[in-house]
């Protein structure tokens, strides 16, 4: 068994911005009848591991190789992960799915940044936080098939003195492809607009947005792929939602995070049945490693949970953040491709992007 | 000409700090007598240009290829620079050699950043600032041969009121071999102890230490290479000196600074003639790849000139600030080179820095 950490459900951007700006001291009051709701953590560990063996063995399916699975165990009872990676297979270069559930004392910085962002924590407060979530990162080796992250978390903070409870979902999934093909993009957003439409019709527009936003790389001034959906904090139902009237907004909103995830398999494997086989020439398959260096810059530089898992290296499992990093990349100088190439044609997407859903 | 900036002179970390943690707020006074110093700048400016060219003559020389040079200037008269770039060569991956000198307002946040590592600023001034310097990242295509790294930097600023002036040297060189020929590590070592002593006896076992540090990549445990010299804000000859008394402390460490830089071409040419044909198996090229993809790591999540670079886009010549990058680099999951290997002993380095100077 390894060593472990929280950074493989993405969970630590918020303890690592408690050490960064406070925005807003405003402290929102989440509904206190939460503490009685059902306890919906054993649902959701079940959810994330059986939707990790699925992944697992579709993808597997696709490449003829097996996953390697490591079993990991922090210390003193504060959580498990289960780290699933198929390196350099027949279809796919690198391919993570980990799966971790993580617990224990919130630290005092994390739990002011908490409070700015509108988490319901007392002052002075030492809570236990929970932390639960799938995460995959896979990278193919056909210069024509797109690389693509998902991450579904599900985030719990107690006092330890009131018992009150607060808790959230974060999480989403995009697309990186080298050269575009807009059937890919079209059926990888309308399956996330299908889950999101079944539970809000505001969602799949915002969390559209918010992953355009997140997932840039400022020094380039491009989006690291061309979209999907990210979402955080969300721990309540919209006005005009449209998902079952008997669940709770926490089963409500783990039922929307179920339904984004299921449709993670039947889309990626689609896209990947038509890209895997295309012949491509040695050009494409550089013009694939250059796009496979902004994916590190923008994991190195810019991904707030491998930051914090970096800058925590004693608390954190480092292969089980690096594993995001494709096997291979390259850094050209100057290297811009010329007007009216497939390569000019997904530079114009990730300057500007696009919606594709229908 | 191309945009510009001040990163390829790594001058930036100064005022990156100034948002981060201010350690100590004393200031220390510096001789007001140096304000009637000879003017070192356009000495340095000619050093570092002729050197620059010197190492693109004896890289070129050796590869058989050609450098590309940019030329670029920053709007307003606030700088220029000289980016050389040789990618792709016979026996070079990637070499970019740059010069830049810049200057303009001083940031408010970087006044006191500066002002909190001792340099005599007035509280709300509104300082110049000049910064000149050579910096270099050479990636040979063996991987029997080194990874290179050098920069050299004179920075000044001045209070417009008062016309006061502080000014510091920066700089060093380092060695990032995939695999340990310890005739190389020697011969790079005392080349800068022999540059060193000629100017202080201190200077070398504390420039040694301080680039292990600085050099240290924490979330892998392990420095990114063997070694080298490192120094920054050296604004004053140590009392046990030994360069020439009739130089003014200014004139002292330049003269200190031009021994070292000149040590580089003879050295490394050396080293390079060694290693550049030496036979290599695809396995030992895979170990290089994966040494290479520990400089990504080190350049984008820690050296502190990319990072503020990065962090600014907008100042900054992106292009020159990741040409430190190699050409390609690789990241393989639980990657551990087994015991008693030659791919162990480099790592045995990289966790244990050693002395190697004689």
């Amino acid at each position: 068994k390894a060593a472990a950490s929280a950074e493989t459900v993405e969970v630590e951007p918020e303890a690592k911005e408690a050490i960064e700006v406070v925005e807003d001291g405003e402290v929102k009051t989440q509904d206190a009848a939460a503490d009685d709701e059902k306890d919906i953590r054993p649902d959701f560990e079940a959810l994330v591991l059986r939707v990790q063996q699925e992944i697992c063995d579709a993808i597997s399916g696709l490449d003829g190789h097996k996953f390697r699975v490591d079993e990991w165990e922090r210390p003193n009872n504060r959580g498990i992960g289960k780290s699933c990676v198929l390196q350099d297979g027949n279809v796919f270069e690198k391919a993570g799915v980990n799966v971790s559930v993580v617990k224990g004392p919130l630290p005092p910085a994390a739990v002011s940044q908490m409070r700015s962002r509108g988490k319901p924590l007392r002052e002075g407060a030492k809570p236990n936080f929970y932390a639960a979530g799938i995460s995959l990162v896979i990278h193919p080796h056909n210069p024509m098939a797109p690389t693509v992250h998902l991450n579904y978390r599900f985030f719990q903070v107690e006092d330890p003195e009131t018992k009150e409870k607060s808790w959230w979902f974060g999480g989403g999934a995009d697309l990186t492809p080298s050269y575009l093909f807009e059937e890919d993009a079209v059926e990888f957003h309308s399956a996330l607009k299908a889950a999101c439409d079944k539970h809000d019709p505001t969602y799949f527009d915002r969390f559209k947005k918010w992953c355009d936003e997140y997932f840039y790389i400022k020094h380039r001034k491009e989006s690291r792929g061309i979209g999907g959906i990210f979402f955080d904090d969300l721990d309540e139902r919209p006005a005009n939602s449209v998902s079952r009237k008997d669940l709770t907004d926490r089963e409500a909103i783990m039922a929307f995070s179920k339904d984004c995830l299921e449709s993670f398999v039947p889309t990626y494997i689609s896209i990947m049945k038509r890209r895997k086989d295309m012949p491509f020439t040695p050009e494409q398959k550089e013009w694939q490693q250059l796009r496979r260096g902004r994916y590190v810059e923008f994991n190195l530089v810019l991904d707030r949970g491998t930051k914090f898992g970096l800058s925590t290296p004693d608390n954190a499992r480092i292969e089980s953040i690096l594993v995001s990093l494709p096997l291979t990349a390259r850094w050209e100088y100057m290297h811009e491709p010329e007007e009216g190439t497939e390569e000019a044609k997904i530079m114009d997407v990730v300057r500007n992007p696009r919606d594709w859903a229908v």
